[in-house]
């Protein structure tokens, strides 16, 4: 038996290695060779709290950036760039006044979340061989139903991230 | 050994009677009866979000609403009142622009959290025995050094709570 497990480690090592270079050498224009995600990430809503932020203009939203373990032990550590597997998620909700506290502090002054806004769900999730062509990072947008955003969206992603390479193209900080 | 072990619990549910019906027969005056919480709990940064939120005028601060996983539970199963153990705890850090992301998004439009706020942290406590005077729940603030909050400031927490006994003294709201 023991030729028979050794045969099988070695084809499976085989058809690894094949499996992990076919992107890189089978896509030579860096624009064919973008993938995105297409599915949401299990348990996102149980992850840790990465940081908050309010987006004004055509976004106007106030939205909540959290992270799988791998994304916040990074950020806690302080390492770059974010190691394999690491999933950075965001939520958007539409930004609205709290009537409801407002009456009670007797001013206009608390800004809550309203519905999910159009681009509700996004995420960045970390595989440097699968988007290669995108900084390691596979980008991804879903509407509040689960429906994936349209490629032409998604290529609009990582042009923007470009700029902020230095922090291996995360533009939100882990806020204490 | 039976009649030990018996004498044991006797004494042990007899003590923790006394206990528990000591804060309520020995404080008539609500006012005395007030306690509060005077440590950080632990681990709570780690908790899962319930909501974010922005406070103008004198607050002028962006926070994030975590519960502990009693807290959240209760939240999205939508029971109330809240049970015995459910902590929720608030962060506040000011609200400031960012100029990082204003620059590469070409306007001003993005604010994030800056340096913690002076009531940096805030819990509520679910005890109803320990907090029966504020409504079941143990009232803390804290500064980012961990000083807490003096008992006249945490007295004002409750008076204002109050208002939203409905929702069992809470003001947030869980955000899907």
């Amino acid at each position: 038996m023991k030729w028979i497990a050794f045969l099988l480690v070695a084809v499976a090592a085989v058809a690894t290695v094949i499996a992990n270079s076919a992107p890189a050498s089978g896509h030579a224009d860096e624009e064919a060779a973008q993938v995105f995600v297409t599915k949401i990430p299990t348990g996102y809503r149980d992850w840790k709290l990465v940081s908050v932020a309010h987006e004004e203009g055509d976004l106007n939203d106030i939205r909540a950036i959290l992270g799988n373990d791998a994304a916040v032990k990074a950020y806690r550590e302080g390492y770059l760039p974010f190691p394999e597997g690491a999933i950075i998620g965001r939520i958007a909700w539409s930004y609205v006044a709290s009537e409801e506290n407002d009456k009670i502090f007797g001013r206009r002054q608390s800004f809550v979340p309203g519905p999910p806004t159009a681009s509700y769900l996004q995420f960045m999730v970390k595989d440097s061989t699968k988007y290669a062509a995108t900084g390691g990072w596979g980008f991804a947008q879903f509407d509040k139903n689960g429906k994936p955003a349209d490629e032409a969206l998604l290529k609009t992603c990582f042009p923007c991230h470009e700029a902020i390479k230095a922090r291996d193209f995360v533009f939100t900080r882990y806020t204490r």
